[in-house]
C-alpha cells in the first residue's frame, strides 16, 4: 500500500516546528492528530497497544505531560482506550477508520438494521400511474402546472435582495413566529378581504410552505386513526395521501355536472370533507350555488369541518371568480386553503390557511412541531410584492396569457381531435376536462401519447377507486400556443398509433 | 345609510359609454357587475325578484340578449337563481354579502363549529416555563442560539441572486425532488465524508427545512401510537413534542457525567432512542467512547433505531470534534440529523438527515406528503457557499468568535458568581451548564433575572418529569463580550434581589 507523503505519522513529527510555532498546547494537539492519521492509514490497527507515555516522550523528545495530554485527547475522541495498568490500546470501534481504510471506502448500508415501514397507503391513494402526471416528458399536458418561463425572477430577486437589506432582516433570519411573518399575514388578510370576500384579519391567517403543508397540518389536527374523511370521488391524490397518513379512512362522495353531490353527505358520519368548489379538481366544474348553501347548512348541523382547497382562485376567465365557501361561512365550518405557488413559482412553496383564530393557533402549534417556522425573509419579500401591487399585476398578466392559451388549446383540440373529444370551455383553472368517444382505446392512447412525448392523464388517474371512465384532463398553462398546437398534433398521431394496434 | 357615489347601480349604467367602449360583451359584464353592487349594498335583498329581462332591456335601452347574458353570468356566480317561469330571484345565500353589509363588516368567527383538539401533549412535554427560553428579553442567556448580527447576509444575498440568475433557476422554481436539490445533497454528502467521517453518498442525504422537520419526519416514519421512544432525561423538548405528536410514549433514560447511561436501555423495549452524543443537550457532556460502542452494540442486537441529533457539530473548541455515532454505524442503526441553521441563520431553515438509502427514500415520501419539496433555489445558493468554501470559512470565523465568548462568559461567571456557580468549560456547543450552590433560591433567582432582562433556564426546564435540580444553562454565542459582562452582572444583582425576598 502506497502511503501518502503528506500524511504526518506519529514518528515523523517535527517537534521543533511544533514547539516554536504555537507552544506546548499545539504540540499535544499535533501528536494526537498524527496518531489519528496513523490509525486512519492502518499503520496502527484496532487493538494495537500504543507505546507507553514515557517511551513516546523519550522518542519524540517532548515532556511526558504532553504525551499524557495527547492520550487524553485521543481517549475523549474515542480513538484509544486505556485498560488500567495494561496500557493504552487502539479502540475496536474506531469512528472513521472503517470508512477510510483502503482505496475504495465502503459506503453506507443499503438497508437499516431496524424496521422501516413503507410509506405507501392503500394502493388507491397513491398514484395508479405515476407517469401520468410526471413532468419528465416533453409535453406534460395533464399536469395543472404553470409555465415557469413566465415567472418574475428579476422581480423576485429584487424583492429578496431588499428583504435581506431591510432593517427587519435580522429578525427574519432569527427564530420567530410559527404563524408566519406578520407582514405577509397582513398582506394575505387584506387580499382575502378585497378580492375573495373573506373577512379575515391577520389573526385568521397561517402562512405555510405551500398548500401541501396546509393540508398535512389540517389532516393532523382534525383526524385520528380510523376517522372518516370525505373526499370527491375524482380528486387530488396528494391531499388524500395526507389524510391517509393521519390514519383516516377515505370515503368518496359522487360528482355530477353541478359538482359535489351534497345530498350524499347525510349518509356518512365524518370528521371532515375535502372539497375543491371553485374549479373542481380535476373536472374544473364550479360547485352550483344551491349546493354551496346546502353544504354549509349540513356542515353547521353536523359539526363537519369543510377543507376548501381554492388552489387556483386567480385563474378565472369568464366573469368574476365565484366567492369561496369561506366568504359565506366566515370561519365557522370552513378551513380555507390557498396558495401563491401557482402564481409566483411552484418551487417557492408559499401557501396559507384562513380560518377561525382558534383553528389557526392550533395549526400554528402543529407547524412549530413539524417545521418550526417559515422562511420569513422570503415571506417579507413576497409581502412587498403584494403591498406594491406587483403580484396582482403579475396575476393579471398570467390570466391574460392563460386565457389565450385556453382558446388555443380548445381550437387545436376541436381541429385535430374534435371527432373524439367533447368538452366545454372551463370557466377557470388551468386545465380542461374532455369526454373521450367510447371507441377510443384509452389506455393504448395514453401509452402511445407518452411514446410521442405527451403526458396524458385519464379519469382513472384521479379516481379514488381507480375506475376507468372516458375522460382526459388537458392543461393549457405550461405551454405556449405553438407548443400546444404541436402537442395536440402529437396526441392525434398517438391516437392513430393506438387504433392501429 | 349613506350610499357611496362611486358604486354603480343597475339603474345608473351609462349605456353609451359601455357600448362605445368595449362592445356588447363588455355591456353584459357591466350590467352584471352593477347588479352585484346593488346586492352588496343591500339595494337588492335576499329573495328579491328581479325585473324581467324584457323590462330591464327596455329600461336600459339594450338588447334583451345582453340582459339574458348578464343573468346567466349572475347565475353562474351564485348571486341569483332562476325559478322556472316564476322569474329570477336574488339568492338566499349570497357569497359575499353578509361580510360586506353595513359599515362595520363582521369578521371571522373566533371558534369553529367543529371540534378542534388542543395541540398540547402531556404537560411534561410542553415547556413548563415557556418564558425560560424566550428570545423576548434583552439577554436570552439560556437560549442556545447564534448571534444573528454575525450572519453573512451579503454573502447570502449574492448566492441567492446567482442562484436566481443561473440556468438551473427555472428547474429550481418548478416542482421537483422531495429529496432536496441534487447539488446540495452532493455538497452535504461531501462535507459529511470529509469532516465527520460519515461515508455518505448523495443517496444517503435528505435535505429538510431544518432539524425540526427532520425530527418530525423520522418520528412519523418510525413511531405508531403507543410505541415507546427513549429520550435523555434532560433534553430537547421540541424533539419530544414531535415524538408525542406521532403518538409515542416517552421513556426517559438517565444521564451522568459520561452522558447517557447506556446500560439502562436493556430495561426497555423501544422503537427508537433520541440522543445528542456530541454535546448533550443541555448539559454539553460528550458521550464517553465506551458508551458509544455499547450503545451501537445494543441497537444492533435489538433492532433499535438511534436518532442522533448532532445539532452543533461545528462548534467544538477543544481538540477535534468527536466523530458521530453515524460514522461508526454507517447507516445500520443510526439516523443522523444535522442542521445548517445554527451556522448560517436559524430563519433559513436548512437541515438534513443522513441514513441508509432505504430510510432516506421513505423519509422523502413522507416529506412529499408534508411539504412537497424544499426551496431548491435557496438550496442551490447554499450549495454554492459550500462548494466554494465560503460556508467553511464562515464556520471557522464563528468558531473563533464563539470560543472567545466562551472564555468571556467563564471569566465573568467566575468573577461575579463564582461563589454560587461551579462548572467546567464545555468542550463544544454554545452553552455552558453550571451547578448552582444549594442555598440559592433557584425559582426566585430565575424570576428576578427575568425582571432584570435576563432569561435563565434551570434544569427543570429541560427535565422530562419537570423535576427541579440545581443547574442553570448559560449560552455564550448570542452576545458579545461587553453584553456578556453586563448580563452576568445583572444575574448577580438578580441573585441579591432573590435572596432579599
Amino acid at each position: 500500500m502506497k502511503k501518502s507523503q503528506d500524511e504526518e505519522s506519529i514518528w515523523s513529527i517535527d517537534v521543533e516546528r511544533g514547539s516554536r510555532g504555537a507552544g506546548a498546547d499545539a504540540m499535544f494537539v499535533r501528536i494526537a492528530a498524527s496518531m489519528v492519521n496513523d490509525i486512519r492509514r492502518g499503520a496502527l490497527g484496532a487493538g494495537d497497544k500504543l507505546p507507553s507515555t514515557r517511551v513516546l516522550a523519550r522518542r519524540l523528545g517532548v515532556n511526558r505531560n504532553t504525551i499524557v495530554a495527547a492520550f487524553d485527547e485521543l481517549t475523549a475522541e474515542g480513538w484509544v482506550v486505556t485498560r488500567g495498568a495494561r496500557g493504552t490500546f487502539v479502540c475496536d470501534e474506531v469512528p472513521e477508520r472503517s470508512a477510510r481504510r483502503g482505496s475504495t471506502p465502503r459506503g453506507m448500508a443499503i438497508r437499516p438494521g431496524f424496521h422501516v415501514r413503507s410509506v405507501r397507503p392503500e394502493p388507491d391513494v397513491w398514484l395508479q400511474n405515476p407517469r401520468a402526471g410526471s413532468l419528465d416528458v416533453r409535453y406534460p399536458m395533464s399536469a395543472g402546472v404553470p409555465d415557469t418561463r413566465l415567472l418574475p425572477t428579476a422581480l423576485l430577486a429584487r424583492a429578496y435582495r431588499r428583504a435581506l437589506a431591510a432593517p427587519t432582516a435580522r429578525a427574519a433570519l432569527d427564530y420567530s413566529s410559527a404563524h408566519g411573518a406578520p407582514r405577509l399575514r397582513t398582506a394575505i388578510a387584506q387580499m382575502l378581504r378585497s378580492t375573495r370576500g373573506i373577512p379575515a384579519d391577520p389573526a385568521n391567517v397561517l402562512v405555510t410552505r405551500g398548500s401541501q403543508m396546509a393540508l398535512d397540518l389540517v389532516a393532523r389536527l382534525l383526524l385520528r386513526p380510523g376517522d372518516a374523511a370525505l373526499v370527491e370521488e375524482l380528486g387530488y391524490r396528494p391531499a388524500w395521501h395526507a389524510f391517509a397518513e393521519a390514519g383516516a379512512r377515505l370515503v368518496p362522495v359522487s360528482l355530477d355536472g353541478a359538482g359535489l353531490v351534497v345530498r350524499e353527505l347525510a349518509r356518512h358520519d365524518a370528521r371532515c370533507l375535502y372539497v375543491t368548489p371553485h374549479h373542481q379538481y380535476p373536472t374544473a366544474v364550479v360547485l352550483a350555488p344551491a349546493r354551496r348553501a346546502a353544504l354549509l347548512a349540513h356542515a353547521r348541523e353536523r359539526g363537519l369541518a369543510i377543507i376548501e382547497d381554492d388552489y387556483d382562485h386567480e385563474f378565472h376567465f369568464d366573469g368574476r371568480p365565484v366567492a369561496p365557501l369561506a366568504a359565506t361561512d366566515r370561519g365557522a365550518n370552513v378551513i380555507y386553503i390557498g396558495t401563491l405557488s401557482k402564481t409566483l413559482a411552484p418551487g417557492l412553496r408559499l401557501g396559507f390557511v384562513a380560518a377561525s383564530a382558534r383553528t389557526i393557533d392550533e395549526l400554528a402549534r402543529l407547524r412549530a412541531v413539524s417545521d418550526r417556522q417559515g422562511d420569513h425573509l422570503l415571506e417579507n419579500a413576497v409581502a412587498e410584492l403584494m403591498e406594491d401591487g406587483e403580484l396582482a399585476r403579475h396575476v393579471r398578466k398570467m390570466r391574460r396569457i392563460y386565457a389565450g392559451r385556453r382558446t388555443a388549446l380548445a381550437d387545436a383540440l376541436l381541429r385535430d381531435l374534435g371527432d373524439v373529444l367533447s368538452f366545454e370551455l372551463p370557466p377557470g383553472g388551468i386545465t380542461l376536462w374532455a369526454r373521450v368517444a367510447e371507441d377510443v382505446p384509452l389506455d393504448a392512447w395514453q401509452k402511445a401519447a407518452s411514446a410521442r412525448g405527451v403526458g396524458l392523464s385519464t379519469a382513472r388517474d384521479f379516481d379514488i377507486a381507480g375506475r376507468p371512465s372516458p375522460y382526459v384532463r388537458v392543461g393549457f398553462a405550461r405551454h405556449d400556443e405553438h407548443e400546444i398546437v404541436d402537442a395536440v398534433r402529437r396526441m392525434r398521431r398517438a391516437l392513430v398509433d393506438a387504433r392501429r394496434r
